[in-house]
């Protein structure tokens, strides 16, 4: 299927700093830019915090720019489009977040993103820069078989973890204690995407991959990775009935369980979809027996103008319950 | 350019309802769905208030949904697939809305929203239910010149009155005073939209209208109704250099005016595109010694899934600043 080719850009080469420097013009109450591609907040955190860090590519917004705030990130280091940031980009972001109390490099896991981060832990010992760490975050159940789950990739799923975490390096917690409530969220965070159709990109104008008007994909990446492989294109009913069994089946979940909901729109679909299929979805989790907590339906993490969508969902303890009600304030993710 | 048209739904016919249903079971500590399609708060604002009701055609999403909570609207009644709801259904939606304090109903410019608005006053009429007005809202520039602005459609730009009208009738004010205020803002606000490609029918699976690859068209409604012409697709900022004088010499603007900006998602422009767009935006609004207040980017009023959005402007006063800058709190809207 043709997809947009022409964009409202002006030149490719100055997409991404164009592109910061109308958001954080927007959002100036929130945000600051900095050298270096950071986006940072306006009002940095209390000396002695543990200081979250994030690079990642762009072409996902709201995702990363929109978690900057309150009771979400510290800092994203943005990339070019789908790239992830070089690693002294990823040192100055890490020096920016630095508030005394330690420093999180949190890792949606793709190659370019964990090998980025690692150089940057490299270069943090070479200056001296201690007490930091990373943490590698995954989701996605398409990308690699259960008991294999830490060869999957990052995925929209990982919202959960930038509120829950955003929320607990808040409070007076250890470096230590943070990467750990991040693995905890981690291993309670299932997704799986489809696709109907595909973008292209702004920089060369070439489409990301092809699908006939009649199919979609199953298990699309956030930038287009191929899943576990495409069919003729389902009603929402049953795209909802083949996306959850496997879902509920990994982790797997109980009758009892409470989960968080998201419906992440990937750039193209609409809301009317988007609230049609998470119908069909609250009425399948209740068949299970298992209670949705919150739900999110909209565009979180996207693939440019992709039309798709994940069903993600994290099981959650109080703790975690708490912590998705506590306050945030990003551009693009707010909790009142 | 080809548009999508497979769409993730069930049967076309059942597509209003269970859009409501996902809707309000994803929301339900903010919302809650009433017979007649209506979606209304879920905590009912204080008796003797002044109820706001709104009438509005499905494919907007989140508009007009995401705007009923604290704050916000009282009553949203969905209409099916851009098309107003009957005055049966707008009169349910004015007694779920009446706390006692009057009624208004908002009435985005359409011929169908208006005249369906002025059958329920009718009705109410008829029923003896008094203390009920309307008021006409309409902001987009491209829809009849200058001096005939009463002759305008409803798009976009009435975002700005959802939030001021919302957090206004919070208060102790009269029916006619909230009125009055929706006249005020209404008549600051100023939009223009563009569109790069077309949307198909969740209905019919028809595209509503066809532009080629590399057109654009100036000056769209929010359901795809023509505007201005078509020409040849532009950069970014040779775009915001179309739109924004024109928008500026209608209200007209003068130096040291205060404005609020939103820059309006059609349904599949990116983010990082509406971000490059504002930056120009910003730079050419502090050019002309106008001062931008605060600022929204994203898809709050959709036709579906067209790839367009459209810049709506607000002079604003302390008054219309302290109502922005209120608390709200509805699915698709949240000021902290």
């Amino acid at each position: 299927m043709a997809v947009r080719k022409h964009k409202l850009i002006n030149r490719p080469e100055d997409l991404v700093d164009e592109m910061l420097a109308g958001f954080c013009a927007a959002y100036g109450d929130i945000v600051r830019c900095g050298d270096n591609r950071l986006v940072m907040r306006a009002e940095p955190k209390a000396p002695g915090k543990v200081g979250l860090v994030m690079g990642s590519g762009s072409g996902h917004e709201p995702a990363m720019l929109g978690w900057v705030g309150e009771g979400l990130l510290d800092v994203v280091v943005a990339g070019e489009v789908f790239a992830a940031p070089g690693p002294d980009n990823m040192l100055a972001g890490i020096r920016a977040a630095d508030r005394g109390g330690g420093v999180l490099i949190c890792v949606s896991h793709h190659a370019g993103d964990r090998l980025n981060a690692e150089l940057a832990l490299e270069l943090c010992e070479i200056e001296g820069i201690d007490n930091v760490d990373m943490v590698l975050l995954y989701d996605d159940i398409s990308s690699a078989p259960k008991g294999r789950e830490s060869e999957r990739r990052g995925t929209a799923g990982l919202f959960f973890i930038w509120k829950l975490l955003g929320a607990y390096c808040e409070g007076d917690v250890s470096l230590a204690a943070a990467k750990a409530l991040a693995e905890k969220v981690r291993d309670n965070t299932r997704s799986l995407a489809v696709s109907l159709s595909s973008c292209a990109s702004p920089m060369t104008g070439e489409t990301m991959f092809a699908l006939a008007a009649d199919e979609m994909e199953i298990g699309m990446g956030l930038h287009g990775e191929m899943g576990r492989g495409r069919q003729k294109a389902l009603s929402a009913d049953e795209t909802i009935d083949l996306m959850l069994p496997p879902l509920l089946a990994d982790l797997p979940y109980q009758t009892g369980d409470e989960t968080l909901v998201l419906l992440n729109n990937s750039g193209s679909l609409t809301l009317m979809e988007l609230f049609i299929l998470y119908r069909r979805a609250a009425a399948r989790l209740a068949e299970a027996g298992i209670r949705v907590y919150r739900s999110w339906i909209g565009p979180y993490a996207t693939t440019l103008e992709t039309a798709g969508f994940a069903l993600a969902l994290c099981r959650v303890d109080e703790q975690m319950k708490a912590l998705w009600d506590a306050p945030a304030n990003g551009a693009y993710m707010k909790q009142l």
